[in-house]
């Protein structure tokens, strides 16, 4: 067991928010700080007890043996190159985006030892205010090392996700972003696509079914249009096998085929009763 | 406020079963019945003190001042011509129905005080063990009167989902019909096809997400092929819709056009959160 003496946070938002208070109170690192573009977050941060400082100059992440990149993909991607020059080659670097095989690609260029993650803990409730200790309690955290990852980096990430709770799980980026293309990205796609198709009118009186179907529609447009452009090949394809079952599910409905219809609800049915 | 001498419940499942325990546990009858087709499900209803009496025999609902049909709206429609024999004609009929124009205009014909009622207050979990008293607490009862239906029956009718705790919701049955193909049926089909649409193997390692969009898919295939198709021209036209706005965004992911999938979501991000 690892004790980092110096961790930096790199976006101190929901994820990044909520490791930094388990850093802190499960003294896995000495000292936390935060870079982040909002002086009011990072206010937050320090009054939630997430970082000991926050600022908005990077170089707050000098000295670090950790640093945590918790922006979204295409930030991360678009600083990683200011960050770089704050940070010692021999700092383990992770990320915690909702997409790997990009971000994994560019930034093992970037930093020597980086390990990309994606903790499943995220909510539509976004941002430091809804940070909290024990957000990663349960969840899997696929991590998708490459050839190129160190090794030490990797045990020591496996080691620090197991620590906060997580359950490591360790899966080839390009499997990850197919796998979440369909299990997350495309239902975020189907919650934004409904609400927008259902006629205004109709909100007031929605049932239960609805509000579960629609709750990821709250989540944030500025972090899901990054999430959605940085799998577009996979997700492309995701929507077109579920428009075509939607599409078969028309069919049988609009020539009364019943029969059809309760054998692909059936399918269904038993496929969810069983896996889940 | 009525009290009821004898009320009779034809399927005595998930609502009907709890429409009896609170009928009871209330004193809004005296005596409260059921019909069924399945012996087991009788003797559940009574050991959860949902009704007195079960029977396979129409005959028990002879004298009922109250009737609810509470089965499945094509197994209703079948039997209703059966349970007419046993039902005097100034007994108050009333369904809970999951689709209304079909049944409201053929029961109607058949039964001289009769009144369409849908609670949203269903769920996933159907079946008379997961009756409860309080289902229907503080949840919309849509009420669906047409110009033949009796004005006392339909106070009656209106007074008794107040009791039950329900908030009654006057609707034309058209319009809820389509109403609900976009807020319940067409969620529904989403679910289902979702399912069918998932590789298998990543069904192991669904985020919250998932599980949220996919849990009415949990819902009964026999069930929902009848509401489908008793909605046939509602529910096509909301999945034609809904597949609209998800070519719109595959469209949008494709061509890599970020700037219009944000318009995309950030207009049902605004929906979502300014009417629900």
């Amino acid at each position: 067991m690892r004790t980092f003496s110096k961790a930096g946070i790199a976006g101190a938002g929901l994820i990044g928010g909520s490791i930094g208070i388990d850093l802190k109170k499960k003294r896995i690192a000495r000292r936390v700080v935060a870079v982040g573009r909002h002086k009011g977050s990072l206010s937050i941060a320090k009054r939630k007890k997430a970082v000991d400082e926050g600022s908005r100059d990077p170089a707050v992440l000098e000295g670090c043996d950790l640093v945590i990149l918790a922006a979204p993909v295409e930030t991360i991607i678009k600083q990683a190159g200011l960050l770089k020059r704050h940070i010692p080659d021999d700092c383990i670097v992770m990320d915690v985006a909702s997409t790997k095989e990009t971000i994994v690609k560019k930034m093992s260029r970037i930093f020597p030892r980086f390990v990309g993650c994606h903790p499943l803990a995220g909510s539509e409730k976004r941002g430091i205010a809804n940070a909290r200790g024990g957000l990663f309690h349960k969840a899997d955290c696929i991590i998708t090392p490459v050839k190129a990852t160190d090794a030490g980096a990797l045990a020591a990430v496996k080691d620090l996700w197991v620590r906060l709770g997580a359950k490591p799980v360790i899966m080839d980026p390009s499997r990850h972003d197919r796998m979440l293309a369909y299990t997350s990205h495309l239902p975020h796609v189907m919650a934004f696509a409904l609400i927008d198709a259902l006629p205004a009118e109709y909100l007031a009186r929605s049932p239960r079914s609805f509000r579960d179907m629609t709750r990821i529609a709250g989540s944030s447009p500025e972090l899901w249009d990054d999430i959605c452009m940085t799998n577009r090949a996979n997700l492309g394809r995701s929507i077109g096998a579920f428009t075509g079952r939607m599409q078969a599910v028309r069919a049988a409905i609009r020539r009364g085929d019943k029969a059809a219809l309760r054998r692909i609800m059936k399918r269904a049915h038993a496929k969810r009763s069983n896996i889940l």
